[in-house]
């Protein structure tokens, strides 16, 4: 990722984004919330496994006769654009209607919206919905804010405008809500040679909404969790292969004292 | 779960139970069988990797142009009401009809049924069309069977009533046809962390199916194997994401050895 | 495979195969090729991974809204007719329509068209719309040439006709144009037991047509760096479970030196 930290608090904040970290995760075992995930059909099996290693509930349906249901008793939804099809456009609009009834969380992942135009439309309609975070990659993030580049000071410009939490994945990850910032260096190299593992995290990114109420501490977290678990798979691991069962593995074991020596945070 | 196993049968049937299913896998791996899997997109790749580590051969349309072709040229089939969709349900009409007229055994899987209330409804409707076996969770057994509670006497009520063989997943699994009953200790806690693991025991039954006519012992087979499965490759793992994998080894080089040896069933 | 090995050219050009696919592998790793994957739902996830472990970049929409884009803005194109449904079917119409505007080579995999006819007729017109290669198993070749036997000759005869490279993947695999021919003895029976490997052999293919314009040495190339991956890979797995994530290892470790030392080729 091409975005610079944002120097918009002290470096003892930077401490506190672990700290906060470890109290989501341990909310998270503890709360085991359902996710309903409206995701790619290439995403929904590893997706579903790193919510269960996170200690979420996954479901994963799309159909727009038992979306109602699913998002309703669930506590964060995520709607993912990949493999978008007519079954998953009309549950998409279901869902975000009755997750914002029901005061729901939900996150955006406007997957590959560099590479479609139908799908760039969508994904800036959508988040005239409100979602309460946005997780993407730079390409996806210039397209989404129409901006030319994906520093630092744009993202943050765009998280204010857009009022969502912004978690831009890359080699270093920014989040913001346009008011604070945290970039995050955790990660491995592996994690872009596993086909979902952005999509993943923004799946943990929803479970994580539904158990922290702050959406910058909730995203925050979920970018710190996957990182951390991504070095500790990355010590284990011969490649990409056995990194992606390495990285659940790993999650399911995270601690929050492994947060908090690990976590290479400037906020 | 919490059923209890009932005794209806004496200790020394439980080995016979071992032994049964030590046969039956025997009969997997020389029979090869086909098993047409109607099952959710999260289960798909999961669900094709068991069967063929268990001897199987899986295959997964669920096109309505092509799923009267797939069924009749198969030994077995799996009606899994995961990720169900437009496409899904009309393929599943014409599934069961082609599987009665062929005689084709075919299992039920009510995936998740306690969530959503139109698949409750269709989960009922196809119980009438006469399935050889049901494996699902408690909390799906109580809104299949409209109990409020899944003891073994209520488990086999409804296996007697419905005409199906119960396979109830948990701790503990119960597998009963209302007349007998075993109950099968082994397996490990990260099977509940593997999504479409159970999806995957369902297909398993599938193939038991095909190779045993007896379906009591075709679905203690299924449940067994899978179970002692999941113990060898708990040893080998470090968590679920390895645990995935190394099940999937262990039910490849599975023999009738390990399990009369590691069997843990009361009947 | 049954069929035998053209011995149509010198030992001296088996080598030869090696060194052109150890170039065609660097310039794969350097190119990073886009390659647009219509593929069954069952194959996606690991498809996505063998291509990123490849060094390619995989997308897998099948919208028929989205799919013009992604294929314009694609290297090459996959069509692989597994779990064919009424979405799939308008994508891959209009896919095949921009690849063949745009000048993209494209790769048709005719999954299990001997277990339904609709779908076998479809690929016979799917075949006449020019694919650079199919990549096929010997049942499958039987049903889409007509041909009662899967001979060496019968498929160089084949591809002949039909003006795609014919590669026949099998305990040994054949690579052919109708005038070349080559073997490749590489592999390990685990690969017959992990679902989905025929699958992404395909989409293997596409990424290499992408990166070589000669058709045979892509094809020939595609099926040597997959059946080295898999027999290094075989090495440190303990069964097909374990050998599915070593295999997208090796291929990411893969280096020309490897297929020039491993290499059983003949031609």
């Amino acid at each position: 990722m091409p975005a610079e930290g944002d120097e918009m608090h002290s470096p003892r904040e930077a401490g506190a984004v672990a700290k906060k970290s470890a109290a989501v995760l341990t909310r998270l075992r503890e709360g085991a919330p359902r996710v309903h995930c409206i995701t790619n059909s290439v995403a929904q099996n590893f997706t579903a496994n790193v919510l269960l290693a996170a200690g979420a509930l996954p479901s994963m349906t799309i159909s727009a006769a038992e979306i109602a249901d699913f998002v309703l008793s669930a506590d964060a939804l995520l709607v993912n654009l990949g493999t978008l099809d007519s079954e998953r456009s009309k549950a998409i609009e279901i869902a975000i209607r009755e997750a914002n009834t029901g005061k729901l969380p939900w996150v955006l992942d406007p997957v590959l919206i560099d590479r479609t135009r139908p799908r760039a439309t969508l994904a800036r309609q959508l988040l005239e919905h409100g979602p309460a975070a946005v997780r993407l990659n730079a390409a996806e993030f210039r397209v989404l804010s129409s901006s030319p580049a994906s520093s630092g000071d744009d993202v943050a410009a765009f998280a204010a405008r857009s009022k969502a939490v912004i978690a831009l994945s890359g080699p270093t990850d920014l989040v913001t809500d346009g008011e604070r910032a945290a970039t995050i260096a955790n990660g491995h190299e592996w994690m872009g040679k596993v086909t979902a593992m952005g999509c993943a995290a923004s799946a943990l990114l929803a479970a994580c909404l539904a158990v922290e109420p702050d959406r910058f501490d909730a995203a925050a977290a979920a970018m710190l969790i996957l990182g951390v678990a991504g070095e500790i798979a990355a010590q284990e691991a011969n490649g990409p292969g056995s990194f992606a069962a390495a990285i659940l593995d790993a999650l399911h074991k995270l601690d929050g004292d492994a947060l908090l020596q690990k976590a290479r945070v400037t906020s």
